[in-house]
């Protein structure tokens, strides 16, 4: 068993504005799927996109929208969860103005 | 796209003092891993057991302790990521006073 609050985990930055932490993963154990954990900043928007993989997304503060394959944006804020099913075009803003934190859990190969 | 705030989704009781939310799950279209979402009340501790599939939590509000193998206890609190491998023996109990809120992860078949 490993415990560890999320803000210890040394952070990476995948694009200007966006902070991204492997809070679980295969270094640990987990190899079936992984728990990261975003940051990002007021006025961030990221690509319009899609894989073969999933995302289930978890909220943890902040407010922005969810854009998905039809163009279409839906709010979300803390404590929202929001499934986006592999293949489907999404992109996440964050409309607010603090930082928009939210899980993003994928299947392992999805974090390579 | 699917969202919801967690708090509208509703809740089975798979113990006393323990509700249950399946946020993400099979039934709509999240066949990989399941994330589901605790309440533990004050007081309550979840029985000491293992099974052959991991657990990913993040703890959404309140405290507690989580017991391991060794039957050592480690506090968890809000913003807690915690990882629980396959076969390992643990639990979690709530010692605070409020609501020991927690997403818990699986694959599909932990939740079958």
């Amino acid at each position: 068993m490993k415990a560890i609050n999320w803000k210890e985990i040394p952070a990476t930055v995948p694009m200007a504005g966006l902070s991204k932490r492997v809070a679980i993963g295969p270094e640990i154990g987990a190899f079936n799927f992984v728990m990261r954990i975003f940051e990002m900043q007021p006025g961030i928007t990221s690509p319009h996109h899609s894989h073969s993989w999933e995302h289930e997304i978890y909220v943890i503060d902040g407010c922005g929208t969810a854009l998905n394959h039809d163009g279409e944006k839906t709010t979300i804020q803390k404590g929202d969860v929001i499934f986006i099913p592999p293949q489907e075009m999404h992109s996440l803003a964050n409309t607010g103005t603090a930082a928009l934190q939210f899980i993003c859990l994928v299947p392992a190969d999805g974090d390579k």
